[in-house]
């Protein structure tokens, strides 16, 4: 057994049965042990950033990692974009990056680079293997590492690879996350008794039943409001599950959110700062005269933490739950709300959106609120790109489950690739591009920010059209079922017959600009 | 006048005057200052790959370094794989990567990431701005660093950008090359006169005429041989130039080169090196019993020390210059050599060809070593995705030149995205995919790793296919006239046809896999 198979058989036994790979020469004894070593799924994507995109909306929908394999310096720095979003959406991640042969890296041959400062950007667990016979020990740890939620670097040199007597390693069990000290909800829930008012801000990892729950739970029995962090990596909501409100991307809105708030409780979450500086705004959000407390740090077992204080503070109290509701279907051209409307009308029970709509989504949580229960996957670093990758994960983990993707124009471009992996896998996503023709959002951030001058060379630079994109000739050039949709109607029967038929489809929506 | 107004009237006033850009929310008073400070041209691309290999390529044609704009560390996360090829070609770029706000910083805010690590993996000169009135000894600095030879990185925070009391510098001089001492043409004189078998291997800069004449001198007066390094940045070649043939890129063609060879003169070169290691192989491709001498190393002014060296042995022989000479159309359907044959037969007069036809392109030098005058820019790093972002900047560079890239399938996806800058500047650069549906230099490294057992899912993860790419219906999408091409005739009927209007094309070459 060579080292990429005592790697792979360790992965494996780990429960690590998926790779997303855009291999190289020095990853070729990796691909080859794919056909010596059952049990491992490699799934192709042509271009790294749809790799570690993919990696990331797998492990988001199975609280498993996924591995991603990666040639070398330049094809990890390809997929660090994603790594950035997994990394805020604390997704565990397994890279396996091909490096050069140990006995190799001195010759400064052409591909080579310092793959550890690039690792060291991803703040993830890292390591170099240097033996085959403890790459097992070496992969086993990574997994563990990357399940107590992050992302592991496990650097493979060829020579490693493709080295004799490799030696593959049970599975290490990932450290628990930490359960907070009994003293911590009593005094939370001291601060809800106080009748102030309070807000419960949810963040990684409560944005699920148990958590919404047990939330709703606390909420009904003492009046506090609650919000779900502004890009949760996971939230599930609609028809039968607590209906929770994000904050706003805009700190205007964040403000008006909080307005009069007291006390602030972090749940697993991060104080609220604005996404961008602005001159002359603050970036902290909590309002003035607002106390921060904290029941659960982020990576604390914010869940456990949430449920014994509502045992505390609202025993036997019931959940508020979301009553099914849909928009009526529009009709007319498609505007930023009616296509809106056709998605909350039609979402399919047990849908996975992936949403990187950015400004064209903004009526998105509204008009889906009462659809059927379903997932949302948002883009939690900021790093746009992530949509189309993050879909094709999420299909892959869940075969049964239509996958929507929601994905604004100049976004989608970034890893436009990830139609082909869609079509190869004959993935389940449908893919609804709101194409307005812009970097909409920068329209609206150009005077945000004070930048009122703009003339026609900084106008230019936000604007997407001459030429449109036509986004059904690409999908189609890349194997992907298109149409193009003007009117709701359109938009209506195209993505019910999408949704319809197996495989992978995408609608090029054409909704103008809400800026 | 603001930070960003003096950074850019600094970056004009020091003869950078395209800037490549994507541009997010903390880089738009840099964007609106586009339109107060004359001068600059500013290009959108639509992913940052595209940006910074656009940026390599313009320089490279000018030997003067465009400006880039990113937008934060995950920005220059995507630029990264280019930046990488433009390190290895050492091309001057100046990076401005667009920043928090220093006040912002302590936040982490979601796109907060240490782009310092970024900035180290290039290798390049970096800087901070803190304050807009030093912004324009900043950016002065930061052109004369990349002048030199290489990647700047001048970190923009917003604050600094937006900030008042701006102050522009005056350019200052870069560092000047070093000049070799006179005993080192000396001593390298004599290894030449010595008799024994030499090769010179040319490195960065003493590809192009002058650099060739020289060469082409000293090996007509001494039998000295001449090669260029494996992947110049760029090379001038064609008819009434010294013909140079390049190393092999795989170890066993370039041990057949240096066979028998006692003398190595590196000028401006790297010792030569197997592009990636193999079980039981050398790395290091000197021959046993070859001598290395340098004459000039990769940084000092290489072409002067050629020259010298010729004055001492080559006193009034004049340069060998290649005659002109093209292939006959060829016909029937497309093969690894006719495709080659057409475009020798067809390149037009000054030409500025973007190699990344990879296994498809092994043919092309033969094919149009006597075409007219033409230069050819390569794959200098390995980081695939380079082609199509080279020829986008070659192009911007050089209006009044048809610019071709040769691109093979599987890299092209890497930064599809370019042909849409093409159509929006409605550049001059007709593309040639070499469509052959794979890896195809992965089927041919997979056996020469020694990895021979590969079964179906190594192979599906080396193979294009199901579904085939069309690239001209994705081509079409951007906005670039395509075609299709599954013969000889088409592909010679298409080409000149592109050739002969303005503007970008697209050729979806057939040509079926060299292994």
């Amino acid at each position: 057994m060579n080292g990429a198979q005592a790697l792979l058989r360790t992965l494996v036994d780990a429960g690590v049965d998926v790779c997303f790979a855009n291999p190289g020469t020095s990853e070729m004894h990796f691909v080859a042990a794919l056909d010596d070593v059952p049990g491992m799924r490699g799934v192709l994507a042509l271009f790294e950033g749809v790799v570690t995109g993919a990696a990331d909306g797998y492990a988001r929908m199975t609280d498993r990692p996924a591995a991603t394999l990666l040639h070398l310096g330049p094809g990890l720095a390809n997929g660090l974009a994603n790594l950035h979003n997994a990394r805020r959406a604390r997704t565990p991640v397994v890279n396996v990056i091909g490096d050069h042969a140990l006995s190799h890296k001195r010759f400064d041959a052409p591909l080579e680079s310092d793959i550890d400062a690039l690792t060291g950007w991803t703040e993830g667990w890292r390591r170099t293997c240097v033996d085959p016979a403890r790459i097992g020990t070496d992969a086993a740890d990574a997994v563990a590492a990357a399940t107590a939620g992050g992302i592991a670097n496990l650097v493979l040199p060829a020579d490693v690879s493709w080295g004799p007597d490799g030696v593959p390693a049970s599975p290490v069990s990932p450290p628990a996350k930490s359960t907070v000290d009994d003293s911590v909800p009593a005094a939370v829930a001291g601060v809800l008794r106080s009748g102030e008012s309070t807000v419960l801000l949810l963040g990684s990892g409560t944005t699920r039943e148990r958590g919404l729950r047990a939330a709703s739970r606390i909420a009904a029995a003492t009046g506090a409001r609650l919000f779900a962090e502004t890009f949760p990596a996971r939230i599930e909501r609609g028809a039968g599950l607590p209906a929770v409100d994000r904050l706003g991307y805009l700190a205007e809105q964040v403000q008006w959110q909080l307005t009069d708030v007291r006390h602030l409780v972090l749940v697993g979450a991060k104080s609220p700062v604005s996404f961008f500086a602005y001159p002359g705004k603050p970036s902290d959000l909590v309002p003035p005269g607002c106390r921060t407390h904290t029941l659960a740090e982020v990576g604390d077992d914010a869940v456990d933490a949430l449920e014994r204080l509502a045992d505390l503070v609202a025993d036997g109290v019931e959940p508020v739950l979301q009553q099914p509701s849909r928009p009526t279907l529009p009709s007319g051209d498609l505007t930023p709300q009616n296509w809106t409307e056709v998605i909350g009308a039609l979402l399919p029970d047990g849908a996975i959106i992936s949403d990187e709509a950015n400004t064209s989504g903004v009526l998105i949580p509204t008009a889906t609120a009462g659809a059927p229960r379903h997932d949302v996957l948002t883009l939690t670093g900021g790093a746009i790109g992530q949509g189309l990758p993050v879909a094709v994960g999420a299909a892959i983990a869940c075969p049964d489950r239509p996958v929507i993707c929601l994905q604004s124009d100049g976004s989608a471009m970034y890893t436009i690739s990830a139609l082909w992996t869609m079509a190869r896998e004959n993935l389940n996503v449908t893919t609804v591009i709101l194409d307005n023709r812009a970097y909409a959002i920068l329209r609206m951030e150009l005077t945000r920010v004070g930048a009122e001058s703009a003339g026609p060379r900084a106008r230019a630079l936000l604007d997407l059209a001459n030429p449109d994109l036509d986004f059904a000739a690409i999908a189609e050039g890349m194997g992907v079922p298109a149409t193009r949709a003007r009117t709701a109607e359109e938009l209506a029967e195209q993505f019910s017959r999408a949704l319809a038929e197996p495989g992978p489809h995408l609608i090029d929506a054409h909704v103008p600009s809400l800026i």
